[in-house]
């Protein structure tokens, strides 16, 4: 029994054509006229294969197989279908075109699970709307009230809770609709890596341990604008002469003096007056650091906020740091995990275990019952733009390992 | 003789009233109603003293006090009125209320020059609102056509030639009152350091003996845009990297490898697409380069070129240097500079002979006559911020040296 490559494609070439922005890449907004094409293209092919399909008060939709014994606690899969905007086509939607393909070939083949398989089509995963990411499956799962709802709002002040609405959902009702720990057996997700490790060391599959925890920290360092003509170099006070140094800093710490999992970025830096001829007068820039040990982050910001320290004093600069958010690493389910790596060995699919710097739906399952993730590779590493690739073969390749790592839960 | 302290202070103080920007600063656009306010201030105070003024067709004020020989070469003194947004109310003020001083104090004194004595106010020297500075005096010398001043556009599309026009003035007229060079037998312009020179080593006036030629090169590195939690560190094209190396090497280069005189400044810098959880796809910054010496320019331009490579090399990036604008280094005349200096002696005014690394309108005068500078300090060296400060105290000694100046010259 294995996924069929030819219809994956279809899926995911027909789902592309809903794009809001032909030409320049994939916009799926959640709550926008491209996503309901999707979905009804969905509910469709959902429908045409007998699913049982439970549309939730916040837009997730939720598509059964029922399983021998309906009281069973559910097996899921399942992505997102929503976009950055200028993405690409296979970021979430790999995953729920393979939870589509791996139900289709169950049906097709007949196969009846002890316990139901559950796709769920995730909504607003990107964050890019309303200021958070994740909505769709934290509020699926009780972490957020209708007041939350309310509270996330759009570039033009509308709360992702009147969105909702306007759309005919009723997010009041949201709360009878929220999965509990019971009801689960476990869940996967497919996604791609959206990093270059499984393309650059030619490897079709990851089979993810943990995902890598975040702490993003502002920093701010004030110095003395001044004419870039007259003012001589010893009596400067350059901020941006301080915030190169720590950014520098920042480089060499992460790499060498954290644990080999540290990732550290900046990725964000702000210059006042950001004019050519005006020694700047502030330079503010944010610190994306990540590990799935926390001690690595520990360690780098210990070390960091000294390098601050010591530069802004050479450079008679004031400084501030501010932790602007936290989030805590995730180690993922072993049962889950030895599941696909036994398939895996099964099927002679080669794989990678590896760790996720990037957050996903599965993470927030993650907080309810056994979650396992599955990665495919990125071309090039890239994800969020429109040179995101990956290889349909390689995708057929997780979808396989994904229809026999659920059928292994399900049994 | 002398100049009049408490006139001087009144002068600058009523001046600052005009500001379009109460309580934050001096603000005083050209061709704005706070910059006519200015003019018919001045314009009053020059009448009452019997100055013969005429008002050019750019705007510029040329007011003058006629000599014992009319026909003989006149001697300029002048700075100009306008301010950047939110600036100070001594950067041109100071060298414009000098002016008025000193011919006032002649007045007074029934003193009669041999040479005429003129008092400029030139228009548009900051260059704040059509994107090119020192537009007065480079039109009143000859260096701008009509068509020039047509393409000069603020940020409404409107062109300087458009603006002056309605506030009544006739720019197509400009070339019949073109300054030649036979008109004129030099030129002094007092005018704030910017800097924190004379502050630092509590002296009250500098002499200028040079301004330094300016390079301006614009940086753009492009590395490749990731995700900042998904992309392990050896992998990433990361340009932020590459530009905090560069712009240190910058600092380096010039402190260690030019001239003494040498200055390098990166006050503009553009990351993209400058999220917090995504590595730069590309930076740009500019790099402002000065010297009174082309050599230091030239040597450090080559370092930094080089530095330029091999960082791009290290981190996987693609850079291009483009020059934006280079002007060249410009000697003062040692005539005038010997003139200002023996007044100094004989008031015994201790001074500092030094160079300018901001550019002035006597700069631009300097193409066609004879010119000195006279510098006064700047409290912590700032400049076209709020903060610009200058002491009464010191804008005399700088007044009454540009009154024995003037007169020597003009005798």
């Amino acid at each position: 029994m294995e996924t069929n490559l030819k219809r994956i494609k279809e899926h995911i070439e027909k789902i592309a054509e809903f794009t809001s922005t032909p030409g320049r890449g994939i916009t799926i907004f959640s709550y926008s006229n491209e996503d309901q094409k999707v979905k009804d293209y969905l509910i469709y092919q959902m429908k045409k294969i007998g699913l049982k399909i439970n549309i939730d008060p916040i837009g997730n939709i939720r598509a059964r197989l029922e399983g021998i014994n309906p009281d069973a606690p559910v097996v899921i899969t399942g992505s997102h279908i929503d976009t950055v905007r200028f993405g690409g086509k296979f970021d979430g939607i790999a995953g729920v075109v393979g939870g589509l393909e791996l139900l289709t070939v169950l049906v097709e083949n007949g196969v009846k699970t002890y316990n139901p398989v559950e796709l769920i089509v995730f909504i607003e995963e990107e964050g890019v709307n309303f200021g958070s990411a994740l909505i769709g499956s934290k509020t699926l799962i009780g972490a957020y009230t209708v007041d939350d709802l309310k509270s996330f709002k759009n570039d033009q002040g509308i709360s992702l809770y009147e969105v909702a609405k306007k759309t005919g959902l009723n997010p009041d009702r949201m709360s009878e609709h929220v999965l509990k720990p019971e009801e689960v057996k476990a869940m996967i997700e497919m996604h791609i890596e959206q990093s270059v490790i499984l393309n650059l060391e030619n490897i079709p599959v990851g089979i993810v341990e943990a995902i890598a925890g975040r702490k993003s920290v502002l920093i701010e360092l004030q110095g003395v604008a001044n004419h870039a003509g007259a003012t001589p170099m010893e009596y400067r006070h350059d901020p941006l002469i301080g915030a190169a140094q720590i950014i520098m800093a920042i480089n060499h710490i992460v790499r060498e003096q954290a644990l080999p999992t540290t990732v550290g970025t900046v990725g964000k830096i702000t210059c006042k007056p950001n004019m050519p001829n005006v020694i700047p007068e502030s330079v503010n820039f944010v610190l994306d650091l990540r590990d799935i040990d926390p001690k690595g982050i520990a360690l780098s910001l210990e070390s960091i906020k000294e390098k601050i320290k010591e530069v802004s004093k050479t450079h008679g600069l004031d400084f501030q740091i501010k932790i602007l958010g936290e989030t805590k690493p995730l180690k993922l389910s072993n049962m889950v995990k030895d599941i696909i790596e036994g398939v895996a060995r099964e099927k002679k699919i080669s794989y990678k275990k590896m760790n996720s710097g990037a957050l996903h739906d599965a993470c927030v399952l993650g907080e309810i019952t056994e979650v396992g993730m599955i990665f495919i590779p990125s071309i090039g590493g890239r994800s969020h733009v429109m040179g995101e690739r990956t290889n349909f073969n390689d995708i057929k390749i997780g979808c396989d390992l994904l229809l026999g790592s659920i059928l292994k839960l399900a049994n």
